[in-house]
C-alpha cells in the first residue's frame, strides 16, 4: 500500500539554511504533511501526501508497523540526511482510529501548556510524540464536539504577545469556530455549511438549473451573502430562492452556485457574530484560499475587521508544542 | 405506457347514492388521483394512480392524444357509467410541462374568484378544465416563487364561513407555508427541510451513524425540536450535533434521524412563525399522517393550535371551483 501513496515533495533551498531542529507532521483523516523545521521556525523541507490515516487497514494486525512504514517513506531522506530529530505529530492519528488515543484538554485550554500532555509512541524509525485534541464537554443545553489537529493550528496562528479575545474560523467541510482569548481557547463549534453546500450543489432540486464553473461570480456571491446574512433563521426557505430567481432568469445557470454559497455563508457568519460575546474581537479566516476569500469577504460585509493567518500554521504551532515540552530547546536553553 | 401505469381502484358504495355531479382530476408531477364527486361533496369514487406529467414524454409529437389516453384508463368507466360530466383538473398538468400552461393568479389571490379563470383543452374524452396556479411576484426584496395544486387544496381546506387570518402548511420535499385571510391568499413560501431531511439522512456525515427504522422515537424527535426551536439561525451549525449527541452515546443509531427531523422543524416553524403577523391566527397542517403528527407537534409546543385538515382538501376544493365556473350548478341554481 505504502508503494502507491503519492508523495508531493517540495525542497526550499536556502542560502544560508538553518540546522533541522524537529520534524512535524500534520497527520490527519486523508491527507499527511511532513515539514522539516528549523529552529527559528523556517520550514527546510514540505511533503504533502494522501495517505492519512485512512490509508491504513483498520483490521491490520501490525498498526505500528503500517503507519511507521508510511512515515519512513515521508521523512526517512530528512532522517538520513540530518541524522535523528525528535518527530511530533497532530491530528487524527492520535484519534482512536489513528495509531494511539492521545486524549483531549477540556475547555477552557490553554494553549500554552498543551506540550505538557504529549502521548510517545515507540516506531521503528524513531519515537512519535503526539498531541492532543480539545474537547467541549456537554451539559443539559450544549452538546459536545472536539477538535483534534486544529489545537495546533490555533497555536501557530495566534499571536503569543496578544492577550485579547480572537474570533477564528477554520473554513471547510466542517468549518471550525474557535473563540479564544490570547492563547487560551474558551469554546468552538462546528457548522455544516460547507457540507450542506456540497449536497445541495450536486443533489438537490436547486442543482438541476445550476451549471458548475470554476469562475467566482462576485455579484451572485453577495446577492447571497445579503440574503443569507438579511435573516439568518429562514435559511432553510431562502435557499429555495436560488430556483426560483433562476426560473426568472435573474440567476443564471452559472451563478446559482455562488448565490448558494454565499447565502449559507451569509447566515452562518450572521448567527455566528450575534453569539461572540466581543464584537471588536480580531478574526482569523485560516483555509484554502478560496473559502478563505468568501468568509473574509463576509465578514468584511459585517463590518468585521480580519488579520491574514499564517499560511502553514500548523508547522508553527508544532514548533511551539515541541518547545513547550522541551522536545526542542527554546532560545534561552540553546544559547545556554 | 399506459397499459402499465398501476391503477389502484377504491369505490365507495352509498346506501343511497348521490348522483355524480364533476369529475375532478389532482393531476401532478407523479401522481394522477381521480375523483367522482356527488353534489354534495361525497367523493362516490376514488382513484390513484402513477401516472403524473411525468408519465407522457416531453418530445411526444402527440401531447394531447397521450394525456388524453391516461385520462380515459382513470375515469372512462365513470364516463361510461355516467354519461357526459364536466371534467375539472388542477396541479401540475396545467403548467409549461403539462397539457397547457393554464396561467397564474397574482397575489393577493381571491380564491372564491378561481374559477373565474379557468383554461379548456379539447380532448377525445370530452374537455379538460385546467385551474390556474398561484403566483407570488419578485420585489427587490423578495424572490418569486409559484404554487400549482395547492391553491385547489386550500379552497378546499378553508372554511368559506370564516374570515380570520389562517396560516396554512403543506409539509413535503418542498413545504409550502401559506397566509390567508379568509378564502385571500396573502403570500406564501417555500421551505426546502424536507429535502435537506432525506439529503442529510442519506448522503451527509450525520448518516454514518444513523440506523434507519420504521420507528417513530419521540423523545430523540422532541429533543430535536426543542434544539432547533432554541436558535433557529444556527441550524448549520446545530445538525451537527446530531454526530457528537450519538459519538458521546446520548443519541442511539435508530434515534439520530428522529433527533435530526425534529431539529429542522423545530427550526422551521419558529423562524415562520416569528414572521407570521397574527400569532394567534388559526394553524392548519395537511400532509401525511406522518408529517402533519410531526409538524402539529412542534406547532403545539409553541403553544399553537392547529386545526385538522379536510383529508381530501382536493376533491372539496375542485367541486368549490366548479360551482364557481358554473361547470357545476350552485344549489340555488339546481334548485332554481
Amino acid at each position: 500500500m505504502v508503494e502507491h501513496v503519492l508523495i508531493v515533495a517540495l525542497m526550499i533551498e536556502l542560502a544560508t539554511p538553518e540546522v533541522p531542529q524537529l520534524i512535524g507532521l500534520d497527520w490527519g483523516t486523508s491527507s499527511l504533511r511532513a515539514f522539516l523545521i528549523g529552529h527559528e521556525g523556517t520550514i527546510l523541507g514540505e511533503r504533502n501526501g494522501s495517505d492519512g490515516i485512512m490509508a491504513v487497514d483498520p483490521e491490520t494486525k501490525d498498526l505500528r508497523g503500517d503507519f511507521s512504514r508510511i512515515a519512513q517513506v515521508a521523512i526517512g531522506t530528512w532522517l538520513t540526511a540530518h541524522g535523528p530529530l525528535p518527530i511530533l505529530a497532530c491530528g487524527m492519528i492520535g484519534s482512536a482510529q489513528g495509531i494511539a488515543e492521545a486524549g483531549y484538554i477540556d475547555l477552557p485550554a490553554d494553549l500554552s501548556a498543551v506540550g505538557q500532555q504529549l502521548t510517545a509512541i515507540g516506531l521503528d524509525i524513531g519515537e512519535l510524540h503526539i498531541v492532543p485534541g480539545l474537547q467541549k464537554t456537554a451539559t443539559e443545553t450544549t452538546a459536545p464536539d472536539v477538535i483534534r489537529g486544529e489545537e495546533t493550528q490555533l497555536l501557530g496562528l495566534l499571536d503569543p504577545e496578544r492577550t485579547d479575545p480572537t474570533t477564528v474560523i477554520l473554513p471547510g467541510t466542517h468549518t471550525k469556530w474557535v473563540g479564544c482569548q490570547g492563547q487560551r481557547v474558551t469554546d468552538f463549534s462546528t457548522s455544516m455549511s460547507g457540507e450542506l453546500f456540497g449536497l445541495l450543489s450536486t443533489s438537490s432540486i436547486l442543482s438541476r438549473l445550476a451549471e458548475p464553473t470554476d469562475d467566482f461570480h462576485p455579484d451572485a456571491f453577495d446577492w447571497g451573502l445579503s440574503v443569507g446574512a438579511d435573516d439568518p433563521a429562514a435559511v432553510t426557505s431562502s435557499i429555495f430562492s436560488a430556483r426560483t430567481w433562476a426560473l426568472e432568469g435573474r440567476l443564471h445557470p452559472e451563478e446559482i452556485n455562488d448565490y448558494l454559497s454565499g447565502l449559507l455563508i451569509g447566515a452562518e457568519v450572521t448567527s455566528h457574530l450575534s453569539t461572540t460575546a466581543d464584537s471588536s474581537a480580531t478574526v482569523i479566516v485560516c483555509g484554502t484560499a478560496d473559502l478563505t476569500m468568501r468568509y473574509t469577504h463576509a465578514l468584511h460585509r459585517q463590518g468585521r475587521k480580519t488579520v491574514d493567518a499564517n499560511p502553514r500554521a500548523a508547522a508553527t504551532g508544532l514548533l511551539r508544542i515541541a518547545k513547550q515540552s522541551g522536545l526542542v530547546p527554546t532560545k534561552e536553553n540553546s544559547h545556554a
